[in-house]
């Protein structure tokens, strides 16, 4: 029953459909193998951020990518 | 002054506003039942999640509507 | 699989075991009756937050308390 | 390293990017002048809640605007 | 840049130090792998949630546990 | 109504109580200067994480401070 939250930016920078699948399976995978969690029960949910309501180092990352 | 985060999938299972109007009803009355909280600051925020970022079980909801 | 997150104060507010069993059957019952959502699969946290940690109005709990 | 999640009510009471840029480097300052916190792996997030998803009091902030 | 939180049962159940190192190697490296992402500013926070608090099928992992 | 969390390391780096009120006053002041927010109703949560528990880098900030 973990939950884990992944957010990440969207928009130009979102990952594709082949791709969060392949987060989803790795994260399950992952507490199943170290912590023998039951995947059954293993809910993972993928936020994809706008650029600009991201922020790293103070600035948004749409000015971060600017290289501002 | 509690604070409720519900995360549940969006698009095709999108709750109605009338729905969102009595998870947020219930979700503040039963706090205030059950521990006396106060209503007037019980903020609650509904996460509704596309069903491709969405995992149970090791695979999308996407997927698992499916079926595969 | 909706998850759901509650946030209140701890310590001496703390809810009790009965309780917070209150409210998880609370809020797992609500997300089935109004949106049909499988109990078998929905998560629920509590987090007790200490006063200290817990701002409203621009002050935190333990000072709000105090009527400060 | 500290992470720093923003929630607030989107659609017509958006900010707007300058404003969120603002949040983002407030919040990072603050961190930094309290705490000493390093900017330049402080995380900031801002989630626009639509207003139907948004609940203060038992009602959405759509029905608080409306003077329900 | 991303964030990931990851919430799991404490207590008698709580991961091991190595445990959560593993947890965090982890996670990091899929978000390398699958999407990019910079190791360097990868955040991870695990969180161990008390099983009274910790809700699954409207019971409490405390109560699951007994097999009630 | 603005919901903030900030999640910042515990333990040996854990702010202290005026640290805290600084931060929550600090905030609810940047919400209410920046987009008008009415800090009667904002609430701000401060989650103290275990170092073992705090990743970046792909490592515990516990592994990080040893400069391991």
């Amino acid at each position: 029953m973990p939950y884990v939250n992944i957010k990440l930016t969207g928009g130009s920078e979102a990952p594709s459909t082949e791709q969060k699948a392949e987060l989803i399976a790795g994260v399950t995978e992952l507490l199943a193998r170290v912590l023998n969690k039951n995947p059954a029960t293993t809910v993972v949910v993928i936020d994809e951020i706008d650029m600009d309501n991201y922020g790293l180092g103070g600035k948004s990352i749409t000015e971060v990518r600017k290289g501002k």
